[in-house]
């Protein structure tokens, strides 16, 4: 029997390369290609135009890291925005904060939310069913740039690289809505990639979010299946500084969420050391000591 | 024009693979299959069995993590041993470090060296000159055995995966001579592979260095080219527990070693920070707190 494999095609001269046992879908969706396959290592994986988005075996790194390092260094965070992240894992992360009352997910893809309810159930959970959930099929800068003023506590944005459909959420006029629809302790993240393969996306959009919040900087996760060492998730805050609160004060905020012992990659030393940036990575910030 | 790539076979369902401009040496060595190419994106690549060992554009992290943090983990390091590191990169490292008087470096294979020296001569630059530095091509277990009760201050072993050629360097026969040849505040460190995909590594090797060791613990770093997120290196101690001092008192220490501001991804706060284990780490460490 001859083995299947699926290159990712993300780089040109280098990338992974994963053992197919079997394909569950392929779509061609309005936006992008979609696939969903089983792993011979990684569980089910999901795909967009070649590029891995999320593996069932690796996906509690990304999520925790992208949901609960602003929630917790947000003092109170009520009301959270969640821009992309079809596939209902960070939806997931923000309702286990006790202190949310609303979170409102806009994802452009319709297709990657049905495709993912379908055949990766176990990344979010009931989240779909939750009563403070608010699932919009839509663009998310439409709705940044309708939505009231200071009407979030936290905006997290899980898009895609700014390539093809993500593209215009690296973008000026995206930065300026997100800025004046957060309250005044508001903040937003958003993954700004791998700076060993893409160091001009953390600059670029750093410099951007720069324009627009007092604060900006960025931390890191080491995620199996984005290749490259570690992806830096970029903070931009109006109020405290991200990255400045000590691992006693995280604890305490995450006793209270009820996050707690309920992780498998974040803790408060990790939500602290992340913020700890290497050389090679902290030269790609525009501003001087942005890691705090 | 076929484009020409390898594929790394660590894993039989998952890996990188590298474009090839070209390939520079091939050799059946009499312990291991030894290619060195240039690739398109890494510089460099050196192969061993397989298995990506170094590339010159991401040498930098794991060098870094394996020499300076047992170096300033320790008070005062003067006599050194560096098991395998054939490539020469970890003996740049240590010998940056001003304490160091000695630095002896076995490796098994000659040919890994002399095509170190060939083709990647960048990795250990001037270190194979310094009159510090011993180096001798020989068996590491028997260098161990034989040498003298304390007579070093550090031992950094840098060995493949715990197959092949590698085997030995984690059976207990060779960790008992380690806990006898170091002195009173000795430090041995060694990797101990990617847990995301190699749990059962880091497990087995800290269960035996437990039996020789009153300290044991583990640190993280993120390697591009050893892919499956953090990597582990195990590190135990005989005096000061390794992961419990300050970023102030590794900074005091780097200052003073020279180290301070040469580097590309270890700084003191990434340092303390790389003792920060994510739970899906810490859980197959069989020391209760091992991470302190």
């Amino acid at each position: 029997m001859t083995e299947t494999w699926i290159d990712e095609t993300l780089y040109d001269s280098w990338g992974q390369r994963f053992r197919v046992v079997r394909e569950l879908a392929r779509k061609r969706s309005a936006f992008q290609d979609i696939v969903v396959f089983e792993s011979a290592f990684h569980g089910r994986v999901l795909m967009l135009d070649g590029v891995t988005q999320i593996t069932e075996r690796d996906e509690f790194v990304y999520q925790e890291m992208l949901a609960h390092v602003p929630m917790l260094a947000h003092p109170e965070p009520k009301r959270v925005l969640i821009i992309g992240a079809g596939d209902g894992g960070v939806l997931r992360r923000v309702l286990q904060h006790a202190s949310v009352e609303r979170a409102v997910m806009v994802e452009i893809d319709g297709d990657v939310i049905a495709l993912s309810k379908e055949f990766l159930p176990g990344i979010a959970g009931d989240a779909w069913n939750d009563p403070r959930a608010d699932v919009i099929v839509g663009d998310g800068i439409d709705y940044v740039a309708k939505a009231e003023d200071a009407s979030f506590d936290v905006i997290i944005v899980d898009s895609t690289d700014p390539i093809g459909v993500g593209e215009v959420l690296f973008a000026d006029a995206f930065y300026r809505d997100c800025a004046r629809i957060l309250s005044k302790d508001g903040l937003i993240v958003n993954q700004c990639g791998v700076p060993f393969m893409q160091a001009e996306e953390l600059h670029d959009t750093s410099l951007r979010r720069a324009k627009f919040f007092p604060h900006v900087s960025a931390y890191v996760a080491a995620v199996p299946t984005y290749v490259g060492g570690f992806m830096t998730l970029g903070i931009a805050g109006k109020g405290e500084k991200p990255g400045t609160q000590s691992a006693e004060q995280i604890e305490a905020r995450a006793k209270a969420a009820g996050i707690l012992g309920n992780t498998r990659y974040w803790t408060p030393g990790v939500h602290v050391g992340a913020f700890q940036l290497p050389p090679y990575i902290a030269e790609h910030l525009p501003v001087p000591n942005a890691a705090g």
